[in-house]
């Protein structure tokens, strides 16, 4: 065994988040599973709680299981809030996706005021991002302002600055870039973009149950609960809302669900107090379920533990890449500062899609992005550093065998 | 036994759909489920398929799942509309919300053309549909032209001829009207609003697996799923384009699903072929994966025999309506000519919201509707004629003895 086998093993023997392994289902205790920032395991609550759900709420108490139900996009907002996001209660809802919830709060923020109508945005945002975010100003009859980002180095508050004016509504950007993993600078870029008259709205897709953000000088806030919140493929989403916002803001997707009176079938719309005027449509019940479920999960771990972890972590897959496969023409494309880099790690090689390839046929589960990037994301709450070593222990053995080579060079549909 | 009682047994023999009800799920059988039409019951397969994709999908094959995962929206919109809609493939998409369906596709044809931003609804649509319809004229810098519905009669033609003309792009209505039950007159209103130069989009969340719907005149569609198809609350929606119609609209909410190149991470947003552009964030698989089940359910029943049995149960109703309620000043509010009614009737009483509770006391299920409308709707999947002759049975009792009148006369939020 290497010394730095047993240095995993040591620091799994001192996690004290190590027994939250035995909250999550582990169909195959050899995959070495480092892609819980795309797809968030399954927690043992979840399959339970979904399961009583299924029979006895949906299959026994049939529409009546509305009477409780109708509360879940509120109250689960609340408990996410808390637990994640560090808010008051009464600013958050679950609901839609983040797309569509990325599309209500940009376009409410840019009908505020006619004379600010322009969107700032950077060009390493995620894709969804920018293409709603460009329709959101296009519905405004004005444009997107998009400023440069170099992926490693993440959101630059010049840039930012210099895209600012008195025609600006919206500063709309990633709290963790999803190629780099850097973190933005939310306070300073809140300051700037309100020194300019404008509100910040913050994707917190890549950090929400992984790394904690200060919101108190924020403006709104959207993000998804099916990475680290482990909420399954296509959970809903959240949004927040900074206390008083809401009122000065329209619901552009005004559905009975976000309703002052939802079930007097009123003749004309009345928004629902506060975020709750941000609800559309009939919520999906068993996804609201399992983001409770993953979210009582992460608030018992507890967000600072798992940060810390998720530190250790990632400062430990660094500096196995360093010792082992910078000779091998892998470059590691994140913040080397802990302080500025969120929950995973990219490493850039040309031959990065061959390699994720041979991962996955070494049963260890990367993620892959355009064009040269390894995405690892290796989630604290159930992945060992014993895991991340035998992963790289197995990208340093795929390198120095070449066995990578025998992959087609092609690209493939995998989210 | 009274001999309606007997009919009804003998209907129930000669039911060529009765085994049908041996594929849900029943947890309680003396319970008289006359609310199928707010939320289908659960089906036995999906039940079995939900555990199957939480174990082994989401929890076994982890973030690979989306090899398949991803075709869904597409492949279970194929087989609703075929199923449920009679169109061919690659005109229908699951996902999202009706809410935000309806937002999509009715700003999709306000900003189609320029000239033409004004919309055309009734005031007797489902209220979601007129605060989103609303907003999205507003959006335009338009306007939402109201015509009145006769609630007992339905959508006036008339009333849509006079509020057309060359500044509208679209008439937007719904198939079977929520309160009443009455189906709105397709062809005559899609040839009229051709005629006018603007789109239609109806509305089919109250017929869809209940009523067929002829669209070959029609150009837009959107309907809900956990009423008659059975997919579980809030279980994602639909939308269906006419061919060749898509390519001439923009997706407002253009999320990377409904890109051309979803993982190529491209700078600008090109939108995918045909109806897929109107895929916006990642979907809800739980959602479509019962959804899928419940369109399957449907199939092998067949919609012409699900439509033919609800007639009979819906006529049965009304005749016992006529012979115990009318005395009691029970008002059938639904058309009573089959043709032109969907799979609901609605009862009208001043009482109604007390004749509700007591119902729910007696283990019948009804759903009211503001301000005295009892809203029944017997699902032809699992409902027997002997529930309906049970159901009314216990009314007339409540009207009889007055024991509704335990209930104070207030109203509750129950969906």
């Amino acid at each position: 065994m290497t010394d730095l086998r047993q240095r995993a093993l040591d620091l799994d023997a001192a996690d004290e988040l190590a027994p939250f392994r035995g909250r999550v289902v582990i169909t195959d205790p050899d995959v070495r599973y480092l892609d819980g920032n795309s797809l968030g395991r399954l927690p043992v609550a979840t399959r339970d709680r979904l399961r009583t759900f299924v029979d006895e709420e949906w299959g026994g108490d049939l529409v009546e299981g509305w009477s409780r139900w109708i509360e879940l996009p509120a109250s689960v907002g609340d408990e996410l809030g808390a637990a994640l996001l560090g808010v008051g209660t009464g600013q958050t809802v679950v609901c839609d996706s983040v797309t569509v919830n990325l599309h209500k709060l940009a376009l409410a923020a840019v009908r505020r005021d006619p004379a600010r109508t322009v969107v700032v945005t950077d060009d390493d945002n995620f894709p969804t991002d920018r293409f709603v975010l460009e329709e959101v100003a296009r519905l405004a009859g004005s444009e997107v302002r998009v400023v440069h980002t170099d992926i490693d180095e993440g959101v630059s508050v010049d840039a930012v600055r210099a895209a600012l004016g008195p025609d600006v509504a919206l500063v709309s950007l990633s709290h963790t870039a999803y190629r780099s993993g850097a973190l933005a600078p939310v306070a300073e870029i809140d300051r700037l973009a309100h020194e300019a008259g404008a509100l910040t709205l913050w994707d917190l897709s890549h950090s929400v149950g992984s790394v904690p953000v200060d919101l108190s000088t924020a403006d709104l806030a959207v993000g998804c609960t099916y990475k680290y919140v482990n909420g399954g493929p296509g959970a809903p989403a959240f949004l927040w809302v900074r206390p008083g916002l809401a009122e000065e803001l329209r619901n552009p997707v005004p559905g009975w669900f976000g309703s002052a009176s939802q079930f007097a079938m009123d003749a004309a719309y009345t928004p629902a107090p506060g975020v709750r005027r941000f609800l559309t449509g009939t919520p999906p019940v068993s996804g609201l379920v399992a983001v409770e479920e993953g979210v009582r999960l992460l608030a018992d771990a507890g967000l600072s533990r798992l940060r810390a972890k998720s530190v250790a972590l990632t400062s430990y897959l660094v500096e196995l890449a360093d010792a082992w496969l910078a000779d091998h023409g892998v470059r590691v494309a994140s913040p080397r500062d802990p302080v500025r880099r969120g929950g995973h790690v990219v490493l850039e090689h040309p031959e990065a899609w061959q390699l994720a390839q041979e991962l996955r046929a070494r049963k260890v589960l990367p993620d892959f992005r355009e064009p040269d990037r390894i995405r690892l994301g290796p989630a604290p709450l159930y992945t060992r550093f014993v895991d991340v070593h035998d992963a790289m222990a197995e990208l340093r053995d795929a390198l120095v065998t070449g066995s990578h080579l025998r992959h087609p060079a092609a690209r493939a549909v995998v989210t």
